[in-house]
């Protein structure tokens, strides 16, 4: 799994042997079952995770207990509760397995570790931290469209596989629509 | 108005005066009267905007006309259409005036330029990448939230000044709560 984080790196940074070491020595290996959680609304966020293999959701429970989908997590993607994770504040949202996931773990202080000894690992974080940021903005624009379709079609584009991997239920929460409407839009 | 993004700039990382002076050529002052649009749906977006004064709007208006709003953007926020400024796609957003405003506007162009020649630059806008993220995030967030008073709260908490300088009826279409709603959540 580390020989997946080198590649996933060196796509937008080249990385000798030495400094792939040094990158990797600060993430660890985390297995977790399907239906496990990683982060859990009201505990403490300790990592920032980059999933290897597997598929995550990213859920916020309301007071009734109705869950909303915030987004998916799969290969190569990173998610945390990012404010939690930086200001060290309570989760407010949970991370849970929607299927058997393999992630590498890293705390903030081995995230400002790796950024000031190996500085051009920043231009990596920037890059996905830009991504994330675009990935957030188009969120909050299918959230706000009021047309199903486009909602539909924009996720299908962007997420092909998440058809296949998550249960439609599921897809349906994420685009707010009921599970009949999801089944006219996909037929 | 250099001065504001000096300030801005070095409560993250320190320049001196000839690095500042590097930073300062990649940036062209714009100005712009209230309600005049710096992004339109549909058109190219050549710059990400740093606000030096004023408040802006991202908004996206669905088929009918009706308009919703994604973020506000005030003094010392960067705002634009990240998909379509990085990917050179046309805008799916407008960025309109809510004020008079002064920004310094970068193009893609420049910004790499200005990450390649002055490296530290990275670490600054990682910091803002990520708060954006972390931003994002929080709008999905809010999006999903049935409460309405949390969701008012937040807002309050965050950006206290807003409520001073927006019209009460963009803060209700911000929360997607009625107007009345809004006047019951303010008494």
């Amino acid at each position: 799994m580390q020989e997946t984080l080198k590649r996933h790196i060196t796509e937008i940074i080249p990385l000798t042997e030495d400094e792939f070491a040094f990158v990797a020595a600060h993430f660890s290996v985390q297995n977790f079952k399907k239906r496990e959680y990683l982060i859990r609304q009201g505990k403490n966020v300790p990592y920032t995770y980059f999933v290897v293999s597997g598929l995550l959701k990213l859920i916020y429970n309301d007071e009734s207990g109705k869950e909303h989908i915030l987004s998916f997590a799969m290969e190569d993607w990173w998610e945390t509760d990012f404010l939690a994770f930086y200001s060290g504040t309570k989760a407010t949202m949970s991370l849970q397995c929607l299927e058997d996931t393999c992630v590498l773990c890293i705390s903030l202080e081995d995230y400002e570790k790796l950024c000031s000894g190996l500085p051009k690992m920043e231009h990596f974080f920037l890059k996905k931290a830009t991504s994330g940021h675009i990935a957030s903005q188009q969120r909050i624009f299918s959230l706000l469209s009021s047309n199903a379709r486009d909602r539909y079609n924009q996720l299908l584009k962007r997420y092909p596989s998440l058809f296949q991997r998550v249960p439609k239920t599921l897809i349906a929460s994420y685009l707010g629509v009921s599970r009949e409407t999801l089944s006219r839009l996909s037929s």
